[in-house]
């Protein structure tokens, strides 16, 4: 019976396991609305007593749900420590904490990264290869985006300080820290508006911090979009190679050497 | 008859139908800017007759060329339920809804949607082939980009109901839907400034959600541009096709087909 | 004389000739900083004698200069008539119109599309190439950046005018103009916030807008980056066609046919 | 002993080398931390005696590490004019300065730049070959991005001075410059939101100034992705070296040298 709660509960291939996969995310979709919803004041005063009901109803799903995957996991342990597996721990725990402690309702949205779920269920479709490759290629651009990172962080911080001696407390500068604060709002060309410089001096190094993030936001771009192309490339030049000419053969699907007429048995 | 009417409404191939096609742009640019207007106080108060009068008079000949339309084609249900056929229905109701129910005069903007109907008119040139290579550049990388609106979605919900716990409703997050809104505009750095956060742990936040916006929109950028370079590269290897299996033979440089072993003159 | 005169105004090859465009870089530079600075009140309330003295000192070496030019020119009306001719009158005149109408001197810093000079001082140099390979990438993606253009016009008008009905004049969509303006400020995530959604409905539409615009950028990102690759491939892939096995050799500096061995002449 | 000292403290490769790098690292980033929490008032006037002794013992201890680097380097001078011997002597200076000059404490900042030492400790790493790959993908398109600075700038010099003169003084364009800062914040999508267009002219050259940065934004980042990418093909297109002339075969499928006509056994 175990095995047979496995197969539904964590395996994708059978129909009703399918047919689990999608109701337990209409589930989450739904408990989320209602997190959501019972944010809204004007809402929540109307609503309250399903709204409560409805939340109670899927803290309840969740953890019978939590319960029959820990019972049903073939491995307990690597379940539990597993990504989705603390990811359903910690989207269920909040409500009972709720109980004792007020305010913590809103830690509810955290039942959002079970969203995440959806992409377990597209595991053996077209999609999963999709996100494969941004992931690979991303993977890939770890290294240059971290060193992109310090590179920012560091300007950030030089023309933060530099701000904050050049405007100071008057024009809303008031630390070093909510200048740098500023300085990321406006090279990352968010630009709210809440601390804007006001001095001549401040506008020209604000316009000079503008203009650089203007330009190096293609910086990242280029490393994704390369590593991405690259990544294309690979898969497709897989080839075969001729036993007669060693020529590699890039057509994946190819029965003779382009180059000498040699037979390809594979 | 009808046929001939047909040639000059639907056809693009006669000095006729061309012309058609032309007058018809005019009018579609012409009534746009009028409904336009007509919402400028000032400019309504004062010329409100003779905008009136142009309303009616782009209805009526709307009105007109839609009947032309379903009596012209050769299949009349088929035009009717095209995308051009509903758009063209939707561009001339409102104004008679706007007889009986008042209020909904700016929906006639709608009629801006006919003015897709300039890429028709293009049909047959350059226009067309560029705006087709993007359309299916941007088909190709549909799943990457659903899989990336996904992620995209599920950090500004999580950075949403935090900012809510964090900030509260004193400084503006009023509510997690609100507090969503103000994430998606700080990701996609628009960054109005309705909404901003004032508390440290709040501004720390937020700069790591721009950082985060900042970094991956190269995602999009980077699936986008690898797939219409590889549509350019598809479009560019035609290569040769083989006489015996009419395989098209990619590498330029080939002397046997790669699928039948035949010999390529070239 | 005249000639003589010719290679020092227009040439660059002499070094009399890049002297005299050297200098009227700088002359150019210093005019458009002396623009700048008398709109500046609290400068022009202290240095207007200066300022106004500079002013008419450049009027009169620009005026010079471009007769001159004319005079100089082998063919008067071509010069006259050409981009930089133009621009040349243009930068000159609003000095005089200025005599006579007030509040014209802004109109000076028209000088500053003198500045473009600066690409024909470079002009044998490899500036010129960059930036011809950019001017013939973007001349190539023309088409599509159109299309694109008319889609996101498209988009902002549909928009606008969905928000002007849906917000109203009491949250500052006073008519479909204006609406529009602030679907342009939210698509291309400028985001000023002079103008921002207040109901839930709208800031949804906006979010939603928002969305578009951020995955959208990538487009003509992409249309740009494809075009400047495929300019360089073709740039290098020029290459010679072996005369005794018709082998495109890649290479523009072969001596060999790399696949029979053929001496290539060049 | 003077060499020993230099090993430890110039060299990477030994243990002893690597623990005085990590340690020197971190105690950047503490006092770096410290100067941080210094302006922000509500933590200086409750702390203010313990950042201040931090502050100096890290000054103290900077100063004995810039007096050892400049005893143990083996060319003195070369180290005290090299990047990191400035940045260093630039960071502990501060200090001794803020004795005499006050308001200068900000200034104990540029410690930041110090952290870009962390560059040298990943030297030999797989960082150190990404961050490189950048850096000359930026060096090769250098020009590029300097022809179209120069366009950009000469854009929003020109729209400044037309807002100016449209918009005027009462909407908040009070000078050219201050126009110019204006239109580098609209071009770059920041956007804050302190100067904004009012009349609908001054409204529709905005949004052709957006619309214009929304599209160009596009450009960068095709120069420096095509930039990145041949620089990425450049290192897998290695090939054969010929064993007579020690030219690089590129063609993977090369039978004879392109260069001499040698033949390649491969």
């Amino acid at each position: 019976m175990r095995k047979k709660l496995r197969t539904i509960i964590f395996g994708i291939d059978t129909p009703a396991g399918r047919r689990f996969d999608i109701i337990l995310l209409w589930a989450i979709l739904l408990s989320v609305s209602v997190v959501m919803l019972e944010s809204v004041d004007a809402i929540y005063d109307r609503y309250h007593e399903i709204l409560d009901m409805l939340e109670w109803f899927f803290t309840i799903i969740f953890t019978i749900e939590y319960i029959l995957r820990v019972y049903a996991a073939e491995n307990r342990w690597k379940y539990i420590t597993s990504f989705y597996g603390i990811i359903d721990l910690v989207s269920t725990v909040p409500s009972y904490i709720g109980l004792f402690v007020s305010g913590t309702r809103p830690l509810l949205i955290l039942r959002a990264f079970r969203f995440l779920r959806i992409f377990r269920i597209l595991n053996l479709s077209k999609y999963m290869r999709s996100s494969q490759n941004i992931i690979l290629g991303l993977k890939e651009s770890k290294n240059k985006i971290i060193v992109f990172m310090i590179a920012v962080l560091t300007v950030v911080m030089i023309i933060g300080a530099l701000m904050y001696i050049i405007e100071g407390e008057e024009h809303g500068f008031t630390s070093i820290p909510h200048s740098i604060y500023w300085a990321i709002v406006t090279i990352t060309t968010v630009g709210y508006g809440d601390i804007s410089p006001e001095t001549p001096l401040g506008q020209f190094l604000a316009s000079a911090l503008m203009l650089i993030g203007y330009a190096i936001i293609a910086v990242p771009s280029g490393i994704i979009t390369s590593s991405v192309i690259n990544r294309g490339n690979k898969t497709k030049l897989s080839g075969i190679l001729c036993p007669r000419c060693k020529t590699q053969v890039l057509h994946p699907d190819a029965n003779y050497c382009y180059k000498c007429g040699e037979k390809l048995d594979e």
